[in-house]
């Protein structure tokens, strides 16, 4: 039976459509992200905006519409696996235009800029949580749980969301400039750091059943978690360079029609597994699987015949992210919120200031400073991942819990102005 | 807690993976597909053979493996619809390369071969399962039940799957000959032929429990039936024309990135779900959206854009329909298979005969009536509705209802090759 139902899916007109999306809706879904996407950014490009700005509010205006989640579970999942992909080829296709070599002559400034990009906002939230909390502004019932949540706090604002300033950087096509390479290195570092810092945090919480008394944390497994994300990263490279070159030539001589594109497709999706089984994002690892093909003869062929296939994918994923938006929490109209959008904006600008000094760590050499803190702005992912947890542990009260996502939102839209605004010509 | 756990959906990192598929080994499955299918089809490309069938085949090998099921029921659903997306695009392509006019002036060809292609099979299919009843090699319970087994097969026998077939007239760089738009031209009618078939067979074993006595069916509801349908694929060739050029002059003067190839794709979608909204086939709504823009001054632009797309879904569909074979069910060496496998061959000739026949239906025109009747061959989504129809009411038997798949499967099967040798220069 597992079989009959495996071919009723396939052959799509099933008899009764008592599954949870349907086909047709599912089609409608995805012409409204095209359509909307396409209409909103183009207005954008047309007023000299950032086309990735038109996306995030095509998906928001989407989002209230209720377009995204009409489908049901299924289908949710379905965009949301399609904006994994985007993201993914997103992050690959920067890697392909970027020069390996050039990304290591950066390393040390973006290491520098990646480490006080995760010191400086975390000091600055976890003492703004004292503060707040001195002002009788936050509740509290102990001194563990505070600390519990200026830890959470602190640790959503750490994290870098590499895709919003790597698209928009692709658009100004200032990817081979010094600033997006220090940038683009140290969103990577950031990544790892993130990665520790999550082990720490939740290490910590899960000790102390999230009352904050008592804590206790193995070092060595953060060694282990430090080493496996390095390891995978500088195991990738070294290990990718020995073969790759060989492998795309073989694949080049594939009979098959659209054979380059899909080899350099699942090498992509094959270095974003594995950087997901090292702990690491994926798109971590569809970066390199970038880079590594920068360097093959078939470089070319595959960027064009990328080009298509990342228009459909990329904006799926801006769409996604704009969708996700709760405009309600925003209205100021409704009292309870007022509390949550103070917090919010404290917590915003907080955000800023802690990425902007960042960009300070490139101090000996001749870049615009305030570009590559401007380009560490965006949080995403993992500031929402601290954020998930500290709620499903009560570290973070449900009120607290949306300002932290406001403001992650809220750094996400204003990077792409500003940095149209400080990065062009 | 809704917006929480989609933003929890969107950055994929979620803290437990509890859910029923994860990132990675959706990744994993991704890269799978690609690769095993470029590898199997680039084979049969250096043999001379349907890259198509190679297709078939890795999904054949992928389901055996069982990485297509692997990932779980939403990661099985989102396959089955990056597949509709891509028999969607495929149709929509094949529709971009085909001109209106020619396929009106083989429309009268066209309706003969599908009225042929329907009425020979059907009484075909029904008198040998009354031959089988009475060489004692079907067992029935009663005359009523025997009517709707042979009634229910005969359906099954019936419809003609395109997709298959056009990707084979593609490779072959066929589609501007008049067999192909024949083939094309009957196959859309074939579809409605099929939907009233499907009103009137399971109106059938509706009003008679599946005892198949004193049964009635409304003249109106299968009239209503087929004007919804003739009248949609009309209607929006006629009011598709009206507007779509200086639509498509709009969508080209748009400045986002991609946007002619999304709006091309946005259209497709939306005509595959009116389709749907007619009670037709997606990939009918999708063709006729390709005949409409390949009037269109972006034509050629589209085509080449699309193709890197097309590459990238279209080979997804012919993969899931390889991967949902049940291998086991074709071991001679497991007792229980042999009459299956039997009843399976005997089914698979009728309806070879069946669509062979319904090429003479060209008669009055120079044409290779042969290669007709084999591109209709290809049964696949409504016969296996029917079949899924059957087996739910209790009309067919388990061994009944896997003979009817097989069938089915082997007219896909051996479809691709036939027309190689017989449509091959």
């Amino acid at each position: 039976m597992r079989k009959f139902s495996r071919l009723k899916g396939l052959f799509n007109m099933s008899i009764e459509d008592s599954s949870t999306y349907t086909l047709g809706s599912f089609f409608i879904a995805l012409a409204s992200i095209f359509i909307v996407g396409k209409i909103v950014s183009s207005l954008f490009v047309k007023y000299k905006q950032p086309e990735v700005l038109g996306e995030l509010i095509a998906g928001v205006l989407l989002g209230i519409v209720g377009l995204i989640p009409l489908y049901g579970e299924v289908g949710y999942h379905f965009f949301h696996l399609l904006a994994e992909v985007g993201v993914a080829i997103l992050l690959f296709e920067i890697g392909l235009e970027t020069d390996l070599n050039d990304l290591i002559k950066v390393g040390l400034p973006s290491l520098i800029v990646a480490a006080i990009g995760v010191i400086a906002p975390f000091f600055l939230g976890y003492y703004t949580i004292y503060v707040l909390a001195d002002l009788n502004f936050i509740k509290f019932s102990s001194e563990g749980s505070l600390f519990l949540l200026a830890l959470t706090v602190a640790a959503t604002l750490t994290a870098t969301s590499v895709g919003i300033t790597a698209r928009v950087l692709s658009e100004l096509k200032k990817l081979n400039q010094t600033e997006s390479k220090i940038i683009l290195g140290a969103a990577v570092i950031d990544d790892v750091l993130g990665l520790i810092i999550l082990a720490v945090v939740s290490g910590i919480i899960a000790s102390t059943g999230g009352t904050g008394s008592d804590f206790s944390i193995s070092i060595s497994s953060i060694i282990l978690i430090s080493a496996k994300a390095f390891g995978f990263l500088i195991l990738a490279i070294i290990i990718g360079n020995l073969f790759t070159k060989r492998l795309f030539i073989f694949v080049h001589g594939l009979k098959a029609r659209g054979s380059l594109l899909l080899g350099a497709l699942a090498y992509t999706f094959i270095f974003a597994y594995l950087a997901k089984l090292a702990g690491l994002a994926p798109i971590i690892g569809a970066f390199a699987a970038g880079l590594l093909l920068a360097k093959t003869h078939q470089k070319d062929l595959i960027e064009d015949r990328l080009k298509p296939v990342a228009d459909v994918f990329i904006p799926i994923f801006f769409i996604m992210v704009g969708s996700a938006v709760d405009v309600s929490s925003f209205n100021p109209f409704i009292k309870e919120n007022i509390a949550v959008i103070i917090l919010a904006v404290v917590l915003f600008i907080v955000a800023i200031i802690g990425k902007l000094v960042s960009g300070l760590g490139a101090y000996n050499l001749n870049v615009n400073k305030l570009v590559i803190g401007i380009g560490m702005i965006p949080r995403g992912e993992v500031g929402l991942i601290f954020a998930s947890m500290g709620l499903l542990s009560g570290v973070l009260s449900k009120s607290e819990y949306s300002a932290v996502t406001i403001m992650v939102m809220l750094t996400t839209f204003i990077a792409p102005p500003l940095l149209y605004k400080f990065f062009r010509d």
